[in-house]
């Protein structure tokens, strides 16, 4: 073969499984290429059942860390031969669960090296939104309740994270997990009224002097993109994507 | 969990890219779900550089068999713990290249068991199409020139498979590989031009008296969908799709 195949990227996807798939298509979408065999080597394991819900265990609905059910996803990835592994869900970034995972990870299976989706948000912002500080993000109740995006967007570092008000964060959790309306029930397509609560509450963050929005829930890209606000939007999972395809095979990275 | 793990499904994807993502995606669309913790396990490869064109190896372009390559990819679902795999790709199924693969497979991936996408094709319209005797399909230049379709539908079983004339295939052929508008260059959107070609020469298969037409190349249905023909389109892909479903997770397939 004329390409040299680059070391495997793998995605932990299931979490949810849309999510999983259009964190995939961002590494597609990222990629230069004219032809299929221009595209990155890449794999994505998606064993949602294995995996319990992220918000569900910060809210001490769940009992079992969705660490484990990470990690063995992540033992699969390791199997085919992944070698840059990135999760794509933000409430997985809370450093209860992903601590545990990174751990159990970097001890048994040498050589992978995991990509947080979230540090690499942080250092996108810090490199390329230098003026940026007030920063609504959208984002599922254990998200919100746990305080990740606290612990990369730190107040030392001048940011000023900004929520939707308490009925707002309920609506915008019901986008993304209602059986009636939700992406995670509806995302093939999405229904309208999941995309006019992202919409309407991101509106009311930049109204409030929100100067960029983080679509903070792998699931919100399913229903918005970019195009739909007037302040930068920024999406960790294209983020992430980019930032695995400079790892894994920087000479195929398209330019943003 | 209360939720028991189906036997891990595997899809080799990457031929092309965006063709295995919709195919994943027939899966997460043919599951009963409500919530991530629904679907069922499954793993999507994608290594489009260690697999040469297909279409380009029947034609007598690329010297390397696909074979080979979809047997690495093949191992590595494997080594994911993969138990059903399909290929996503109709001109992969010519027996040129997916005898020597499901061999290997065979011979050296113990208890791993090939779907093949088109046995499931052709099995699907006798069972559920019985009337329907003369099909159009609308494929790669490969997938014309290999015959691919004559293995399966055979004249025996009483099938009368048509194509486009000539000018026709090339079209449909430049709608999948034209680097200026083909889909695999541009499929995130799709080229309207590629859209036009298939609608068009689907729609003079129909005229000519097609009963229902096959879109016979992966890539074909990120252009176009069943809502756009007269009369009934079958997609292999969405079929291989269920049919791993009902092997891996039977009560999860949804009724189509």
């Amino acid at each position: 073969m004329e390409t040299r195949e680059n070391p495997l990227i793998g995605v932990i996807g299931g979490v949810g499984p849309y999510a999983g798939l259009d964190f995939f298509r961002n590494i597609l979408d990222n990629t230069v290429s004219l032809r299929d065999q221009d595209h990155v080597s890449a794999i994505l394991v998606s064993c949602p059942a294995i995996v319990p819900d992220r918000t569900g265990y910060l809210l001490g609905q769940e009992t079992e860390n969705p660490a484990f059910g990470m990690f063995e996803c992540a033992k699969r990835l390791y199997g085919a031969g992944a070698r840059y592994v990135s999760v794509a869900c933000n409430t997985a970034h809370s450093k209860r669960i992903f601590t545990p995972f990174a751990d159990m990870a970097g001890e048994r299976l040498p050589g992978l090296e995991i990509v947080n989706m979230l540090e690499t948000c942080v250092l996108h912002v810090k490199l390329n939104m230098p003026d940026v500080r007030r920063i609504g993000y959208l984002a599922s109740q254990g998200t919100y309740a746990s305080g990740v995006y606290y612990e990369y967007f730190r107040a030392d570092d001048g940011f000023a994270l900004m929520e939707p008000d308490e009925r707002g964060r309920e609506r915008v959790h019901e986008a993304i997990y209602s059986k009636e309306f939700g992406i995670k029930a509806h995302s093939s397509p999405v229904n309208a009224k999941a995309r006019n609560i992202l919409l309407y509450e991101a509106f009311k963050l930049e109204d409030r002097g929100a100067e960029a929005v983080i679509l903070g829930c792998t699931e919100i890209p399913l229903a918005v993109n970019a195009g739909d606000f007037l302040s930068p939007v920024i999406d960790p999972g294209r983020l992430a994507a980019r930032r695995l395809i400079s790892l894994a095979a920087p000479e195929k990275l398209l330019t943003s």
